[in-house]
């Protein structure tokens, strides 16, 4: 057992969950900037970190019978280039609570310009794939950190 | 010089532009299926691939001056997860032809069915990252291939 | 059901597997390069390839028993930079065929310069990731494609 | 400008740089284990933050001059895999120190367990891509954190 960190994962501040990413070379392409799809990946590490920071243990349920979120819609708008080096801090936001998933608004921010913002659609599946509720612990872990996000549908 | 194959660049079949994928474990992550940001690199291979197939080269045109096509938006539904092994078709089409870019609209095929479905902003920038506007032979090509695209603007 | 290609795979000349592939912005970095991670996704789809036209078909005994290949080892040469748009060729020999698994030396080519040479070592393993004797046939599939390769062991 | 963390960069211990990383979807593939390129991408990060911790500022001289640090051989070892959630920790030491470059020996630990070896070879280029004598400062950095490493050649 060696002496070491534990992973850096992010931290909820009022209903944001705030999640700081340095940029090195594979996130980036030929064009000098972070390629586009690279934002999916940061985006997921900061939703990961932002659910058992939040109350909702998704491993262990995943572990216990196959259930798990899965991303069923993205719509990103990318406004300006990072570039290698760049810290950038990752801002998420629960939009929507529903009764199999929810919706997250993340941005990417680099001090106080939007990079990129996106709408993540996150559905709650089982093993065979197909949406089911999630538990209503977790609703209500989600309701707790949305702050003024919409009811529940 | 070995004898070898040409890379494959798929065709263009009236208005689509078809793109045969396999997937590899590189594509996959541990729900089993493809990680869903691989999907937008799948659609970047076929997007470059389409353009000098239909008489667009960009690459040419980077080499001279440093103007480029970045994705400026990207709207994405997943329909149904695709695995490992599975034989993919990327069919996309130009939906709308603007000064500065193009909208491509892009899925993803497993035989009959969408297994993800995108439309993709692409911007054409200078060096400085600026949009600018395209090539008069570009928009008419993109005209040729867009069959029954919306009227340029 | 769509008219579409088949994914390509490549072909075998001799002892060789050949398998050309484009370099997209996805496979680059910011050093206007290939990045060199991405050389062994490329290794990855000359080999998931090579192995069920030399008639090995791996997929099908996944599927029955949870069997795989997996890299256990990897030692890379990077000679020279590949760029965006570069037309590559993968050549891949099978070096070595041990009891469960293979060594499988692989080159990138650009005409006539090696960009970067590999030997992987592939071990055949069962569900629990122990190393498992491959099947008697696929012994002699190897050795039938490897021409001069070291006797099994 | 939002509050919010500084990248997470690792720390030096001794001769060892210590980075922790959590393995997320991104990471692995459909065998349920992280995929054997992304380890290459672990060990850039933590090369990346180790170097500004021991004194060699590499971004700041590339925007200057347009040299950089860029990997010439990799030779990886693949102990046990990892997993989706695991909490591991990079450690990085400077094992050789020559004119035009350094030999890193990189660990992928999971507590008591090695995952992935790797000797990681880091050669120095100018904008042309020809190897370039590091700064003399930057050698006396590598020096001073590399404890017990083989003298400078």
């Amino acid at each position: 057992m060696i002496d070491s960190d534990l992973p850096y994962s992010g931290r909820i501040v009022g209903s944001e969950h705030r999640f700081a990413v340095r940029v090195y070379y594979e996130d980036t392409d030929a064009g000098g900037v972070v390629y586009h799809a690279r934002y999916l990946g940061f985006f997921e590490r900061a939703r990961s970190d932002m659910l058992p920071l939040a109350g909702v243990d998704y491993l262990a349920r995943m572990a216990e019978d196959g259930s798990t979120y899965v991303v069923s819609a993205a719509d990103l708008k990318y406004r300006t280039p990072a570039r290698l080096g760049d810290a950038l801090t990752i801002i998420s936001t629960v939009e929507r609570i529903r009764a199999a998933g929810v919706v997250v608004h993340q941005r990417v921010m680099r001090d106080a310009d939007v990079v990129v913002e996106g709408r993540l659609t996150v559905a709650f599946v089982g093993p065979d794939g197909r949406p089911r509720r999630q538990p209503e612990a977790w609703i209500r872990a989600f309701e707790a950190i949305s702050g003024g996000a919409e009811a529940r549908r």
